[in-house]
């Protein structure tokens, strides 16, 4: 069996949890599986190296930011692929220390990094997309019995320039290298033991998810779970790769992510997640006339906001209200684009709101059953939680409510629902 | 015109000077001239990283050594591989910041390392030799008008795995670099202003020397004159490439290491070095047959110790008297590997001295003047100092004195042969 396994930056993050990752692989190993290893870079490596590129290249009289920001001006192609070549030094001695810390306990390893990895991506510095791997040299390591580990979150273009994958790309290296290898399944070892039916830290009654397809786990990941990366899941999907997510420290099972399964439907709902940081814009008195909704929009993606929720009201005299939602931190931004947006003779009223947040309520069993929407009205109202804006769909119910219920909603749906921690089944219970 | 710049781990050693070090690349590329740049990792960090994966592959009983030390056992070719691929990124942080800094201050640069570079090594991990250079993507980023950042120190062997070519290397590499790029000059920028006829810190009239020769060059970096590493000087020689050495903190003229010059032989003695930790190793009754004086070094060979300075007396009874010089960190070993030699039935009597230094005069002028060394043993005997070894070569005597007379014998040689400040010409005075 081949078994994939990927080590976030906390499981790496000193070098005694290294040599804990060590022994885990070796474990893998021992048990007959050959082991392929993708690693992101220790804990904060990679925030420590992008502050220093942007101390670097920071206005000499700009005292005020000290944060993650660089000036628009400096961030061109070329300062992306340096700033691509930097950061993924990060990758590049987490996966030689774990080569080193495996061979110290007796094993075989090699790590492979950058165009030694055989994983092709566009030249998209920052953000790149896989065009195609070459798995030979990673084959030729595994055939002569060594565990190989591989930087993650990194590759090279057609000119042999680094770059990487975005935040979080190491589950994408990993999914992407499973697939490419045909792997059985692809371990995601985490700081957490699984995917939970919502975020336990806010429902103590939430349940860790044995067993749940990509459908889900994309809506889930897409609403705020943040165990993994939506992309990577996207990528298992395409590929059919089973994904292990579990905890790297201990030998529990964690959650499967799997290709659906007849018997998933029984449970109509799987999660329910808390998005915090979301704000609503409402345009009110926009002409009713074909295109000028669709201006809005191309502002906005002409800026990479992302929008979420629309809603679209017809109202009286020819003008309609228009709603959405974007992520909080690109209010200003979005508003700001709104004001210059061409409505003609009379332009809207633009009002936004902070004091929102958004929960999903995700599962498969939603495409067979009716009445969950109703449902869960019915479980806020009887909180007393005023439901702002509604979407759905075929899998997935998104309510927006005031940022004070958030929690007492993800609640009272989570209980409601019948996923609490021993309500769904005896089996589920640890 | 195109020049090689390296810029060594002092000068890179904080934002601030890799600022300095981009303008300066820049007023070169103003100044018309083609700029490939060769940086050294900043200051600390190849030691830090060589720490971390010490401290890794450390005993877990071992709470004694803290310093860098790998137990023998783990120091495999794999390891060393693994080793390469960890330090060789202190350089590609360097190489990419200072490509943004270029950048920030309105240049062209790019940043190549690793198997961008095209310098192809054998797979020696951690002392590489280099194979050949292919520098088609340094010429088309250098046509493209580009400032190239080349980091130094490594190369990358047949497979693509990054090598490293030992410490110093990165001078190695900017001549390399320079030969294959057929540079008009290589200027090694560092914290010193050129080589002088001897340390200043111990000879206050020590004068910076304008030209020198290859050979002279040579024979003062081989006896203790750190300004650059002597493999990068031969390989200088060999493709005879002019190197500048000279301070990144100002624009001062430093000194060039040129080809031989007709006027070069008109000064007798080019400069006078210290080296302090050598250690003098005695064998008192070798048996005087042929092979056995073969065994002593074949000894010393085998555990890589570099032996200096070996005199040889024929004594009384078929038996003479061996004493050679070794590197002080060397004598324990040494001398421990001269207890295992089979010398027969009455071994030599092993007697060492910690408390020596070597003092070599260099000049090409020796070549044609004779009365060098008596002259030398005049001034030290002037000091009522005792020579106890002495050995020569075309353009350097060398002497072995008591460490406590070092300095004193440095300075007697260095003012004796006319090196002091002002002494030689007025030309070369400030």
């Amino acid at each position: 069996m081949l078994v994939v396994q990927k080590y976030g930056g906390s499981s790496v993050a000193t070098l005694e949890r290294i040599h804990g990752c060590a022994a885990r692989c070796l474990a893998t190993a021992a048990a007959g599986h050959r082991v392929l290893v993708v690693v992101s870079a220790m804990s904060g490596e990679t925030n420590r190296l992008i502050a220093l590129a942007n101390a670097l290249v920071r206005p000499e009289d700009d005292t005020e930011h000290r944060g993650p920001y660089v000036p628009s001006a400096v961030r061109t192609p070329e300062h992306e692929r340096e700033l691509d070549q930097l950061v993924a030094t990060g990758e590049v001695v987490s996966a030689a220390l774990l080569a080193m810390a495996i061979q110290r306990a007796g094993g075989r390893a090699v790590s492979l990094v950058g165009r030694q990895l055989g994983m092709q991506t566009d030249r998209s510095h920052g953000r790149a997309k896989i065009v195609s791997v070459d798995a030979a040299r990673i084959n030729a390591e595994l055939d002569a019995g060594a565990i190989v580990v591989c930087a993650g979150f990194q590759g090279a273009d057609d000119r042999g320039d680094i770059t990487t994958l975005g935040r979080g790309g190491s589950d994408t290296s990993a999914v992407a290298l499973a697939a490419a290898l045909n792997a059985d399944v692809c371990e995601i070892l985490t700081d957490v033991d699984g995917v939970y039916t919502t975020d336990p830290r806010v429902v103590p009654t939430a349940r860790k998810i044995d067993r749940i397809s990509y459908e889900e786990m994309l809506e889930l990941a897409g609403q705020g779970a943040k165990v993994l990366q939506i992309r990577s899941v996207e990528l298992a999907m395409r590929y059919g790769v089973h994904v292990h997510v579990r905890t790297s420290f201990d030998d529990r099972q964690g959650t499967m992510i799997v290709p659906e399964e007849p018997t998933m439907e029984s449970t109509l709902v799987s999660g329910v997640a808390l998005e915090r940081n979301e704000a609503k814009i409402t345009l009110v008195g926009v002409p009713d006339v074909p295109g000028v909704v669709a201006r809005i929009f191309a502002a906005m993606a002409e800026l990479d906001i992302v929008v979420d929720m629309i809603i679209q009201n017809a109202g009286a005299g020819g003008l309609a209200d228009v709603t959405f939602t974007v992520p909080e931190a690109e209010l200003e931004r979005a508003s700001a684009a709104l004001g210059q947006v061409q409505f003609g003779a009379a332009p809207p009223a633009i009002r936004s709101d902070r004091e929102i947040c958004k929960i999903s309520i995700v599962g498969l069993g939603m495409r067979t059953h009716a009445g969950v929407a109703a449902k869960a009205f019915a479980l806020l109202a009887a909180e007393g939680i005023n439901v702002q804006m509604v979407s759905t769909s075929e899998i997935k119910i998104s309510v927006v409510v005031h940022e004070r219920y958030g929690e007492l909603a993800l609640r009272a749906l989570h209980d409601g629902f019948g996923l609490a921690h021993g309500a769904a089944d005896e089996a589920a219970a640890p």
